[in-house]
């Protein structure tokens, strides 16, 4: 079943508001194997939604629309599509009832057009609004489904879930999804290492999203039991993780620092932090794990050449002959920073996050990191692109990385 | 000019990601007095997107596409555009080069996929990308205007706002948006105190949007010039002001942390900071200034109380006493910050992030916070709902607030 979204709005036009609703009835509709092919988005011009309408007529089989369904002069969704269809709209006696008993309570006389909100086109089905004053439409006409729902999405999440889910055809399959996260390679060469997948593979498909720091693998398997579409998804991912490994670093909602987590506590070791260029980044994003105080002791955000001095005991004279941004100074400020914290794994960054203090010798995107450990002291270099806040980022986001590869015992960093 | 902004991806048809970018182009054009007529959301399908392009052809003068320009196989935007107006893809050799040397600069292997990037439809303008490695495309043909932009946001608003608004032509009336950040007072308490502009205010119409930490204020001003339409918002900015006074933070882009960076700066002060619960994330925002270390001394994450004793020298039995969460032990890592820092201004916060941890009498959300300045410490208590993210946050935004109303001599805070 081809379907298409269309949200009536002139405020979603002027971009004052963000189409939420789309991305909602997508994912639930995804979840029903039902294929979502157009979004579209139209003012409140009589005209424009009727043309709209016509256009979805002819390549959809279901028509969802949001908005447009209030009692003000603009709300004219009802109206189109009734006149589109050739259909009258007639009084809903029980919702007309509805509505008095609504405005009693609120103590608020009812106006000519919140009367209208009580009419439905002739041959529809009118669907109950819990939330608000705008009942929603189930129409069926000529083989095709019209769904009109109202705009406020606290109106139609609770409508569409709790009604229109329960009267669209159930489909025989589902539509499941997984997203593999993988850091420290590129876009393209990802891409290369598993171009026979991406050629070949249509069930599951394979897409891939470049983050800022991330690239992000989506896996979409089309199934008739939801054990089928996972045993899919497995499969593949297996293959992906043949190819790509270790840079393959998490599944879904799980983040960087959720998996750093679960090392860290598996293996009984505390962290500690320092950190220049991030300016506290890095411990913010090991800190928004929920428990995370029972491995990570401290962070230190040594801004300034004398706070590297007088917190880390990193000496002047390193930072004078090699400059703060090192890999001397930063193996002394993990190494320094091991010890003062009594952790197991002490980190430190420093770089150059920009816009200004680049140099010909030392660029905007230059980063030094260590991480001290029982085993010896890690040094790595990076040169990372984009803006300070993507610079912070991807800085941050490579040394929980860099932590979380030696605590996988994969060595790709040298001891210095 | 009639506008169209089709966005190529089927990650937004499955509900996976929502369409931003439709919203972010609306309000730039708007701005500009440009209307947008419609937003289609199409997949990353060959003939459904050459399709969607034939409707958009018909009755659109000015046509935008976002996503579907990177280097991978199911990005086919280009391809598919150049394919319906019957254009060659030609090699663009400047970006080619531009490409080659990103790739050098990053040590990383160009691929196949890679120089593909570096074709344009025959005719066509490129448009540089400073954030990434995907080039826009600027098309006159037939008297309709296409541009092509990559989809990830940080390199579409850039290419945007820097390159496209430049060369769209001029025209008559334009809508210009003003927001007004407002902290430290709930939205509803806001609308209470501005009831009367909500209620009678047309031109500019004023929308309230409550976010995590703020309430933004979106002022809307039709207008016949560009001068018209900035009296209308400075007036009625001003109408606003009176009657919120200091909970305004900021207007349109400006962060509290930029508000906050020029107010250190025009005094001449300096800053520290000892974060437990919000775990680095104050240094972060305070750090995402470009300039900060001009001001921004170094911050502290003392996690466990261990580090609070060690690190900022909070007497172990202050702890035991009060408990790490209280006005005593914030007052303490403030004022010993100070010292230890040599900062003119020393903020400390201390409290319970969640989920777990909260008592009866500590519960999750409370939060003290402390600022050490020569003219003694002030000291705050605050409790926030959410989860731990939001708390993080409320409470960072709320430190960032106490440092601004200090700054700006508004004592709503008590000497402690």
């Amino acid at each position: 079943m081809k379907t298409e979204i269309i949200a009536v709005g002139t405020e979603l036009l002027l971009g004052q508001i963000t189409n939420t609703n789309a991305r909602y009835l997508s994912e639930k509709l995804a979840e029903r194997g039902i294929d979502v092919y157009w979004h579209t988005v139209v003012g409140d011009n009589p005209q424009r939604v009727a043309e709209t309408f016509s256009i979805a007529l002819n390549r959809a089989d279901l028509i969802i629309f949001s908005g447009g369904l209030g009692p003000t002069m603009d709300d004219l969704t009802k109206e189109t599509v009734a006149d589109v269809l050739g259909l009258t709209l007639e009084k809903d006696e029980a919702w007309e009832k509805e509505l008095e008993e609504i405005f009693a309570r609120l103590e608020r006389k009812m106006t000519d057009n919140n009367y209208k909100q009580a009419l439905i086109p002739s041959g529809a089905r009118l669907l109950i609004n819990n939330h608000g004053t705008a009942p929603g439409i189930w129409l069926e006409h000529g083989g095709k489904i019209v769904v009109l729902l109202p705009g406020p999405p606290r109106e139609l999440m609770p409508m569409f879930t709790d009604q229109v889910l329960q009267l669209l055809p159930k489909k025989n399959g589902v539509i499941l999804s997984r997203v593999l996260k993988i850091t420290g390679i590129g876009e393209s060469a990802m891409e290369e290492r598993i171009a026979d997948l991406l050629a070949n593979q249509t069930n599951p498909t394979i897409a891939p999203l470049a983050k800022h720091a991330e690239v992000h693998l989506r896996l979409t398997a089309k199934a008739v039991t939801r054990g089928e579409a996972l045993n899919l998804l497995d499969t593949t991912e297996l293959s992906v993780l043949k190819r790509l490994g270790e840079v393959v670093f998490a599944r879904d909602e799980e983040t960087m620092a959720d998996k750093l987590a679960s090392l860290l506590v598996k293996r009984n070791m505390t962290i500690a932090v320092a950190e220049s260029c991030t300016g506290g980044l890095l411990a913010h994003l090991l800190t928004n794990v929920s428990g995370s105080s029972t491995y990570f002791l401290q962070g230190q955000v040594v801004y300034s050449n004398r706070s590297k001095t007088e917190l880390l005991g990193v000496p002047s004279e390193l930072i004078e002959k090699h400059g703060a941004v090192s890999e001397e100074v930063a193996r002394s400020m993990a190494e320094n920073l091991r010890i003062r914290s009594h952790s197991d794994l002490a980190v430190a960054i420093t770089g150059v996050a920009g816009p200004t203090g680049g140099t010909a010798e030392k660029p905007v995107g230059l980063v030094f990191m260590a991480i001290a450990t029982a085993e010896g002291i890690f040094c790595s270099k990076f040169n990372f692109i984009g803006n300070r806040e993507t610079i912070k980022e991807r800085a941050a986001m490579a040394a929980l990385n860099m932590l979380r590869l030696y605590l996988l015992k994969v060595n790709s960093f040298k001891l210095c």
